[in-house]
């Protein structure tokens, strides 16, 4: 079994830009958190990481979409975990949509990997598994539910009002 | 949607006995790991957490087992993670093969969840997404895959000559 | 014995601020990170934690640092351990000089303490160690080292050499 | 600046020994906690680590602290750090006592370094500190304290006494 990991960025690749910056309010997207996560995973697959973009998935404009299409396209295996910016993963996803020979699952996190609390190892735990199990179609794995992209706003906004609410 | 987690023991959930053994050699079983990961994954979904036994997996005993089945079979949702010692997970496994109207996957982790570099919080993930996206029947989630429990002896031993190769 | 922890912001405060920016690329100032550290040291002494101010130690500006004298003036207790950004700290040490009846011990970060690889637990216990053992003055407590706040210049230009030459 | 930091074993240095023992249940002495601490320190001194012993602090039997008290007595430099299981340092503090050349802090942990919320790095950091700070002598760094080690077992019974009535 091989999987391809591709890094688009988003807060899980977040990392702080020690000296790089003036200030250092900024953070930059840093190595693709799956190269530390999967060491520590006992693989028992294969895997290759992907970079397609490294920005917030506020700031990917349509030609990063379109690379990431083509990044997703090219790739001769069928299980496919792309790692995104939790804004905007269904525009992506939409995106994707048309591929339809592949299991396409699109996870991020809230904290950055580097956090001791973050929900990354977590959330490539998730994705790592769904890939594995789901037909072909694009799924967002996210606050501990896998489901199509297209059931994901409905998701999101649950959880949202849920936030809200504490 | 709602997910039962039932904890049997097992590395996942060992903890250092601070203060309560004379030489402190010794770990023990403590909560289940999940109540810590848990709410950090933001999950969108119920869950409850119940505890069945608190043994390393090797001293599971026949009544043990009994008592494990008899705890699945009488939750009232088909989702189940079970979280279990890594040696013995597969005489569980088939201890609960008869039940067939729920997904259980069973899953443990290969350094205790309180370790900074412990599997656990990836591997609950993974138990996470498959209890959703999968069939009814007994898988096992370790080593980064989800398989039918019939498979894992192939997968262990796999993983066993590789660990043994490096 | 009694320490007052004092936060002015910087690195080791700096958390990630979920869902409250558009982008989410800026750090903001979060609780003061000795309030992490502090439960998890046992500690047999007691403590206060003073918030001075939230910036960092770039943006802090003359009367921050009067502020900041204010408040370790205004201490009835002679042990003061001051978290700060690290790029003014001789900066505030300078105001601080002319205060001769306490032991005051500057600290930070080069990552945030919520960051798994920080050095944030290591320095806190660096000027948690350093307040009760040297005698009246200004002190930084950085790089592995506690110095005279007269001497950390020379301390910071070796460590930005040696960092420039791997 | 030199410190060398002498592993005697103890709780900070224990490690989960994945698939060494039959059960699992025991922890074992892994290698020395300050080989991982002090790479996130960004220390500005040198530094050797030494392996004196590998015990549970319990066991130590007076040849093993004839052997450390060899090891700290045969080092060119002196500032000696010693990591060291919690429940007998004042024994073995009591043996150093006769060396008056050098500064000698002893150090360990309540838990051991490798769980997320270990007291180790804030440890090695008050001994670090202290070991720059402080006059020749012998002294016991725990509980958030520095203290010369015949005052260890007052502050050790309050901590006690302390735990207890939580």
């Amino acid at each position: 079994m091989h999987i391809v990991f591709i890094q688009t960025g988003g807060t899980i690749d977040k990392d702080y830009p020690r000296g790089e910056t003036d200030h250092g309010y900024e953070f930059q997207i840093g190595v693709p958190a799956v190269q530390s996560i999967l060491p520590y995973s006992y693989a028992m697959f294969d895997y290759s990481v992907v970079e397609a973009t490294k920005k917030d998935s506020l700031d990917l404009t349509d030609e990063d979409r379109k690379l990431i299409y083509e990044t997703v396209k090219s790739q001769s295996v069928d299980r496919i975990v792309i790692t995104h910016g939790t804004d905007t993963m269904v525009k992506t996803a939409e995106v994707l949509n048309s591929i339809t020979d592949k299991t396409i699952v699109l996870t991020g996190a809230m904290l950055p990997e580097k956090f001791m609390t973050s929900d990354a190892r977590f959330n490539i735990g998730m994705a790592t598994a769904s890939v594995q199990a789901l037909p072909h179609g694009v799924y967002i794995a996210l606050y501990g539910r896998v489901v199509p992209w297209k059931e994901f706003p409905a998701l999101h906004q649950a959880y949202e009002a849920k936030a809200l609410s504490k």
